[in-house]
């Protein structure tokens, strides 16, 4: 997953700002700053507009209180009449209250238009991430020894959703879907990921204090003490106030240099100890280890998942019989370790990724299967939208696709894919968008790219990468490993082709362009046929020409004896191609943790003295289908209650049996509170009750049928509505309420 | 999993002799020598014998040999007659026959009594590898870049099954048994690790080429050099051949200056170079990594995934009501930085461990599900009967509880349901022996410890460790962290209880014994009631009292005051104490390969001119249940085998179909080789043949049924013999043979 889900910092965004994927910046050279929107293209104009007009209010009715108060004093200092000096002090009052609400107007403008909203956000994700500790759905890791940032355990509630998370996305993508899954090693040696990238680039800039030596990540400082400018000091002008806004837009593609210079003109010093930092400097964010015991053959833990697969594409496209498309599949851990880990849960140093290559012909990224996914309908959020300041908008993704939006069929149906993923998951679908990257997030060589992004109160959350990366991979590792790493279409007859040969003089380009040389090259090679005919007849007519190279973001002038550029005729029995990769990529933890917050609400427990918590879990996910208890201690309900465990046991049912003397509503609250579905409840030997979560509305079924009642419900056979229609209701008024 | 069962060197062995688990000898102190057992222990006695008595033949028609080769040249120089010389001569070649006889002999005993068989199992093994690697089950990873020593990926259907395998152990453990199940990370600081002693204790020795710099593992040179000499030295004395019979036996007891010192006096080099090696010193296994930024904190891969669960009992214990016995289990990955892996499959780096931590009282081992296993019997082979040289039994596990053979029940239930798990994955009942721990090979805070060790071509392999750890782990992170890991026995009344106290003395004893100090408190404070009161009774008439202390293994005298030991009668509403814990832990890369190996056989093909290779799975474990293929290319069969195909995805049965024009031969042999036990062939558009892949017997179903017949039959709700017997069979001679 080079899109690094589950890595990348700014990935939580309040409003409609971007998320950058940083390794993404650093692989893609030079991204055009043009493209670079400003945060106010992201804010509705509207808004936009009058925080600035607010901040021009403040200062000019700070300016006239200033004024006035002079006023009074001057008149009191001239003895003036009493009228004369109460009518100026009123002025001055009405002047003062008049800046306090425009004070109010533009904190609330700068905190989204929503003063109580980011304190609300806060308070919900106290009460969710409270519970969620409590009933051991997370533990901080190694807690009796103080933990470590960053890690946390998956207690049972915890790791019964990650494991029903993980069967059904194997059951959705793998098996649905014939993958091909693999299960590669984490530690991995250093020639794969020099050969990925991730050794040279795979970085955070990072200061220490000059006398502690602590360590901060330099974006993170200057990103705070802009937030807190904005929102904690409304005296700051307009134009300051926009500077520190292009400050924050522009975040993820300063250089270092450029961090560090506005580090030091802000005065920014370490939080902790008031120090001076350091210069900026990249840290490698990859656990690093040493494999064997020489020292001498350096190693990762790996950051993603993806190379395994990559690694092994010879193998697998033969495994699949030469044919494509096919995709491969991968669940496992990946590392990254954060330089000071923030945002709880959504930023951890160890977590699940599921990733999936599916290899397609670069000439065919058509999708048999992309009809069953194009009148799907849901929110999508297109560069151009985003460029120009608006929102996200129902779309159907046909739409999408047919006008060129998303730029295959195959990218299509894989987030149509992850679109009903997310949503049987539990995820709200009113909370969730496809984000396509800007043209600065993407790397030169990807030719489209989308984020599931999931809205938590952290913000919008990205949590699947879509990323069509073209062939970059599978070429990195090919000229690396000296492995060809290709498919190849076979003709029924040999064709005759004409072929476009594009032939840089390597020599004569390295004398000109010293270290760009390999730019210019790549650059030449990747010149479509009609890009390459008009440059061969300027250079044949003028002798140089003019010529842009995306990765260095200028022109260059290219000489005659500098490239070759002709067409041969050739007899060829087969195509030999290296495909492109289509990369659906999870960040399970980010997923599961947004799921845990759309599932989580509160209700008035039934004497309406305290508020009780309710996870919403769909069966699908929920830790545990069923719980069963008897109404009161005894030993005829308690025998009824193990022969429904045992029903239970055989329909695959996973359950628990609850006979502790405590209230049936105090049990209620204790099953609702990990999410459990359903409850069956033994008030006598012939009928039971069974209770449903969210509606709390009970039915009556007999002792033999309440497991298979359970299981039509859990396995989706029926609705909970169809036993509410089928079995006599339940009204004695159980004490839940 | 102190028990290190995928990670110990000699777990593998070929006859009867024992697995030593290294780090629990170093952790256990100096166990005692004279409970080393040497190989003519293991061996049956008679074996033993005469592979002794073969080599003083051998050496004494040696010694004939010669003395008949000079006399025949003595005769030839004295001109002896042509009769003369001729007799002596064929005495001669009757001498020469005989040693010849006597070294086939004395070789066919020492390669196990069975010359040809360490030959075939290579043969076999050989075989199974190399379509276990054809058929992508393992790859070697990063296999493009050469690959890494110990690191194997596995490809498609090596996925499957071993999803399949931990799905079933889930099922098995977790949800039969409500264990609490947690995830936690890999990365884990350096105080956990040092608590549990691995940073000190987690060691291989090795030794470095001292010139070249390569490193070895020291034990590994010099067990190669013992078992090269018997096996390939013939002309060795036996009293030699006993000697390097015993280092063998006791390799794993040796300290580093008694290894260096062997490799010495036997003249051992660098394999590669021959070169002189340097001195044995210990080589920590973990690969250590750094947590953040700074370079300050130290962590380690995870080398098991237990100290997870033990740093968690406190959240554990409440998360289950205060209540005791309660289990806790994870699945995940371990990592160990072996010296120079060896043995393929089963040496690895990375691998899987499920592990599982049963608390429970100490004074109450009983388990109230014991009798559903005491009725199994399998083999077992307990520690007296591996000292005095006897093989595994069959034996009732309720024998071996009731006569105190296994330490308690609740142990002998998990060897039980140890038993049934192993077997249901299709390991061979009559390769699996459950082989009790030596007293050498025990912590001495172990109270018993079973390993069940499956037979392959390596010999037999260590795959799941049973061991009950007493209070060991819980006692060493309370120690450390501070952190009381304990569980409490509330009294439904207060009672007046009388407590034996014991307090050393730390001080006198520190001045008494130094260094040993600790070994000596740890041993008074773990004496029984019975002989502390002895001590105290032979303390107050004698004044000093010789006392054993196993871990130092020698006699220490006790003073008066060193030692105060009293009763003292106190009122008490609960019994705090720390549980014991009972821990089975799986090594599931070794079980899978073993299993593997297991099902692995071939068959000659129809036409009798290959081997066809088959791998018997049961369905459970299958990385396929079912295969799915239209006799012949056509529309019509393509249709129905679609249809199939969605009633065995809406069955939730994993299926393939084959297309191909390949013949139904070929197709039948390529799934078989993948293990997939059934393939409905379309031939019709209203019945298929259902054909199972050990007996290829087939049966004829109709269209509509045929999902269902192959749903109960994966399901195990009824065997092949009832499908067979009920459906009309298919007996037009398929092209399978």
């Amino acid at each position: 997953m080079r899109f690094l889900i589950p890595l990348i910092s700014s990935s939580v965004s309040s409003g409609g700002n971007r998320v950058a994927s940083r390794l993404l910046n650093a692989l893609s050279a030079k991204p055009q700053r043009s493209a670079v929107p400003s945060l106010f293209n992201c804010l509705p104009p509207s808004m936009a507009a009058s925080e600035e007009s607010l901040r021009k209010a403040l200062a000019e009715k700070l300016s006239a209180v200033e004024a006035q108060g002079n006023a009074v004093r001057a008149l009191k200092a001239a003895k003036a009449s009493k009228p004369e000096i109460d009518a100026a002090i009123e002025a001055l009052n009405n002047l003062k209250l008049e800046k306090s609400s425009i004070e109010k107007q533009l904190q609330a403008a700068v905190s989204g238009g929503d003063g109580d909203g980011a304190l609300s956000r806060e308070a919900f994700r106290q009460a969710a991430v409270n519970t969620l500790e409590r009933r051991l759905f997370y533990i901080p890791s190694f807690k009796i020894y103080r933990g470590v940032a960053g890690l946390y355990d998956y207690g049972p509630p915890g790791c019964a959703v990650k494991s029903n998370v993980l069967a059904f996305w194997r059951q959705h993508f793998v098996l649905e879907e014939n993958m091909l899954e693999v299960d590669c090693p984490c530690v991995t040696p250093e020639v794969v990921l020099k050969a990925s990238g991730h050794v040279e680039k795979f970085t955070d800039l990072m200061v220490k204090d000059e006398k502690t030596g602590t360590c901060y990540r330099a974006d993170h400082l200057l990103k705070d003490f802009c937030n807190e400018k904005l929102q904690k000091d409304l005296t700051i002008s307009a134009e300051k106030a926009a500077e520190l806004k292009h400050v924050l837009a522009t975040l993820d593609d300063l250089s270092p240099e450029a961090l560090g210079a506005k580090i030091k003109e802000y005065g920014i010093t370490a939080p902790d100890t008031k120090n001076p930092l350091s210069d900026p400097y990249p840290f490698n964010l990859m656990f690093q280890t040493s494999i064997g015991p020489s020292g001498l053959n350096p190693g990762y833990m790996r950051p993603e998942t993806a190379q395994g697969i990559f690694v092994n594409f010879k193998d697998l496209y033969y495994y699949n019989g030469n044919k494509l498309p096919f995709a491969a599949a991968q669940i496992g851990q990946a590392f990254r370790n954060e330089i000071s880990p923030r945002q709880g849960l959504l930023r951890v140093r160890e977590f699940t990724l599921a990733e999936i290559e599916h290899f397609v012909d670069p000439e065919d990224k058509s999708h048999p299967k992309y009809p069953e996914v194009a009148d799907l309908e849901f929110l999508m959020f297109p560069r151009e939208e985003q460029m120009s300041g608006q929102s996200a908008k129902k779309t159907f993704l046909g739409d999408a696709v047919s006008k060129g939006i998303v730029n295959n069929e195959t990218l299509g149906y894989f987030i149509g894919r992850v679109y009903i993923f997310l949503t049987r998951l539990g995820i709200d679908k009113n909370r969730l968008r496809f984000r396509q990257h800007l043209a600065n997030e993407m790397a030169h060589y990807a030719a489209d790219c989308w984020d599931a992004e999931i809205e938590s109160s952290y913000g919008w959350v990205e949590c699947v990468g879509i990323a069509d990366r073209s062939a970059y991979d599978l070429r990195a590792h090919s000229e690396k490993s000296g492995v060809p790493l290709v498919a190849a279409e076979k003709f029924s007859e040999p064709r005759e082709v004409e072929k476009l040969v594009i032939a840089p003089v390597k020599k004569e380009l390295g004398l000109a362009f010293k270290g760009n040389q390999k730019n210019v090259v790549e650059a030449l090679e990747a010149m479509n046929e009609k890009e390459a005919l008009e440059m061969k007849a300027a250079l044949e007519s003028k002798g140089e020409v003019e010529f842009y190279v995306c990765t260095l973001g200028k022109n260059v002038p290219i000489k005659k004896n500098m490239v070759s550029i002709s067409k041969e005729k050739k007899k060829e029995h087969q195509r030999v191609f290296t495909p492109s990769v289509i990369e659906p990529s999870f960040g399970i933890g980010r997923i599961i943790y947004c799921l845990f917050e759309h599932s989580f609400y509160t209700r008035p427990s039934k004497a309406g003295d305290e508020q009780l918590n309710v996870f919403r879990f769909p069966p699908l996910v929920a830790p545990i289908k069923c719980t069963v208890f008897p109404l009161v201690q005894n030993q005829q309900y308690e025998e009824v209650a193990k022969v429904i465990s045992k029903s239970l046991t055989a329909a695959g049912i996973s359950h628990k049996i609850d006979i502790t003397g405590t209230s049936i509503g105090k049990r209620y609250a204790r099953t609702d509170e990990l999410g459990v579905p359903f409850a069956i409840t033994v008030d006598s030997t012939t009928d039971v009750t069974i209770r449903e979560r969210d509606s709390k509305l009970q039915v009556r079924v007999g002792v033999e049928e309440a497991a298979s009642v359970v299981k039509s419900v859990t396995d989706g056979h029926r609705t909970w509505e169809d036993v509410w229609e089928k079995f006599p209701h339940h009204t004695s008024g159980s004490a839940d309420d």
